[in-house]
């Protein structure tokens, strides 16, 4: 039997999807049962050059959606609009929908799953977090039996490319963001990567998964690379650790948490070993171990092999004509308050070196309950750098002693303040 | 809406499946959307003290599938009988079946899946390759439109421990496997985990998912890990390697080839850092690039974790009340040849030192097709060690030119001949 496929979006993951669709007909009906027929391809400039023939192609949106023989729709458009409105205009119409469109899942999500139960048809959104690696079924399915405890994610492979080669060959953060954007790593506004907010949305994502919690891209704490300078690449490198942008999920005693910032990372940790624009997500649980999904998180082929394995999916469920289980639950289950968090910190400050000045900055944390795990002193004539690992504090207790460490006369920065990820 | 579940086997992973079910019921209840109801369990010995209550236990094997209120039979008993035919029997009777016996798939797959469709009901089996780590479901449904190329994998965590150990520790095999013996992590009889024919059956799996052709475990090429000396661990580290079990299926011009051997690995590939008892399987296709699973191999509270995710998705399809898609593929497609199989060689000689030696056994290689990559020559007073790597030629002429070498006069013994992986 034949489904037939609309797609919304003709770029590099659509083009890319719809040659496949069109090419590896056999392949994929032979692996999979399912005869998948490309019916049209929107795009918005009908006059450029595509990946598939022209006669696939049309610039009216909504006809796609509406062709009585498009039976499910691969929205590849991003943005929250026009995608949401045409997403849900399929959903109405009892058509399952593949999307990879994480921005539109973590503002939407709730609502999205619950238009799409209500119509009794998938909607799938693999490719939405971690490009070509499978993931959502993972965790949805095979770990359903499970209590993860913590979901710790490389999740964006433009911030991880940079990092990666800060680390590898010392050169700063401006420097290689340029290269990244020449190279077509990094958009020429990079802020959606760099500043954290696509991560945060994929940890939203992550979240909901692995804990049932809605949290919502939005509601995700967050702070991005940009301030990351190679001095703290260096040091962290002698004190056993990487940085790496993390998306990290736990489920804590005050509730779940969900937030995005860099991290140092144990050199012998398996995140650590996630070099360039890959990406990689590391799921602990009690009865499960530790077990680690790692792949290409981006990339036209990679995603749109993610995309048409929801697809091959979809078009299962939609033959077996069976009321689909939606993946992912959007329980109201407790968020912990971002205060209440355990976060252990990499510190670097800048101070007087002067007799006592340690144990006065030793003191301030002490005061706010912070107790220091690890110091090291370098001084250079009259300033010294100090580096302090300290051990698990709450993130209010860290933050207020970190504020009355600035204030200190002694201290003449605190020039890094980075969370320290335990393995 | 509930679902009984029967389960055959109480040792470690029916146990702490069974406390599974009946502890984390509203966990499972939330996260997954259905409601499991342990009705019994069957064990060989009612004396033996278990991880669930007694009034669960029964040790009439048959009467655990014949429930009414069985709908679902988890065969955890492993071996070929009497798994096989209880399986069949809770087939028969439109019951869904979860197992983890690779040996069971491995031998009887296609017999066990057409039963399984003609009564449409799942039969999954998650648990069978990579213990904890979710692998099936990504090969066969995630990846299921892209043309794999080839499947790599370290899926006997028992032969990965004791090779893991001779590489940090410098001990030999027979000292590392009676550790290994006393731990627990080897059996008192390690034929099955040392010799290969674990790892074959789940090569035989992992190629039917991989590739959609059936070779069955009996025919999987196999060598253990009996024969690795620690010489040769140092030696491949000098070179850039480390020494793995691997199960390897590759999609080749000659056709599909699955083979279980011991095998130096770069360094720098993600299954060098695979340590201990863990397992991993790296794939490779030309479209989703390379991915890496990784996780525990066995154990338990994995294995059952994995169970668990495949009785939730096998009542989940239950409910539904659908025609099941079986998750593997039998296709009739072509095997290669073993000997038509391309291979690149790491071969040590000891040899006797002398002018001409070196210059005769490259002549050999030539003679049989087989180009010399490196060679590294050191002697020790009237012998010499060679070690040789080969470049890729065929296992046919890769092994008669060996059989030449092993007759030259001037060559006292191959003291290893072990296949290279390219990264």
């Amino acid at each position: 039997m034949r489904v037939g496929v609309g797609i919304l979006g003709g770029g590099t993951v659509g083009g890319t999807l719809a040659r496949k669709l069109l090419d590896d007909h056999e392949v994929i009906a032979s692996k999979s049962g399912v005869e998948l027929a490309l019916v049209k391809v929107a795009v918005r400039d009908m006059a450029k050059p595509r990946a598939f023939p022209a006669e696939y192609a049309t610039d009216d949106l909504e006809s796609v959606v509406d062709d009585p023989s498009v039976k499910l729709v691969v929205e590849l458009m991003g943005g929250l609009e026009p995608a949401r409105s045409l997403v849900l205009r399929a959903l109405a119409q009892g058509k399952a929908v593949v999307t990879a469109n994480k921005e539109l899942v973590a503002a939407d999500g709730p609502e999205l799953f619950q238009e799409a139960a209500s119509h009794g048809v998938s909607l799938l959104f693999e490719a939405a977090v971690g490009g070509g690696i499978p993931l959502i079924r993972p965790l949805s399915e095979s770990l359903a039996g499970e209590r993860l405890t913590r979901v710790l994610g490389i999740v964006n492979g433009t911030t991880n490319f940079i990092l990666s080669a800060m680390d590898s060959e010392g050169r700063d953060y401006a420097d290689v963001l340029e290269e990244a954007q020449r190279l077509g790593y990094a958009e020429a506004d990079p802020t959606a990567d760099v500043g954290g907010g696509d991560a945060a949305a994929k940890a939203a994502i992550l979240a909901a998964l692995a804990f049932g919690v809605w949290v919502g891209g939005d509601g995700v704490y967050r702070e991005g690379i940009t301030e990351i300078q190679t001095d703290d690449i260096e040091f962290g490198r002698r004190l056993g650790y990487c940085i790496k942008l993390l998306a990290v999920g736990e489920d804590t005693p005050a509730g779940v948490a969900v937030r995005v910032h860099p991290a140092m990372v144990p050199l012998d940790h398996p995140l650590a070993s996630v070099r360039g624009a890959h990406n990689a997500v590391f799921v602990e649980g009690p009865a499960v171990g530790d077990l680690l999904f790692m792949g290409p998180g981006a990339g036209g082929d990679p995603t749109a092999t993610a995309v048409l394995g929801d697809v091959i999916d979809a078009a299962r469920e939609l033959l077996a004509g069976t009321q689909v289980v939606p993946r992912i639950q959007f329980g109201a289950g407790r968020l912990a308050e971002f205060e209440q968090v355990l976060s252990q910190f990499y510190i670097r400050l800048e101070v007087a070196d002067a007799p006592g000045v340690l144990a006065q900055i030793a003191g301030v944390f002490g005061d706010h309950g912070v107790s220091i795990r690890s110091v090291w002193q370098e001084g250079r004539g009259g300033a010294a750098t100090l580096l302090l690992v300290t051990h698990e504090a709450t993130e209010g207790d860290q933050q207020a002693a970190l504020d009355a460490i600035r204030s200190l006369d002694t201290v003449r920065q605190v020039a890094a303040a980075i969370r320290v990820i335990g393995s």
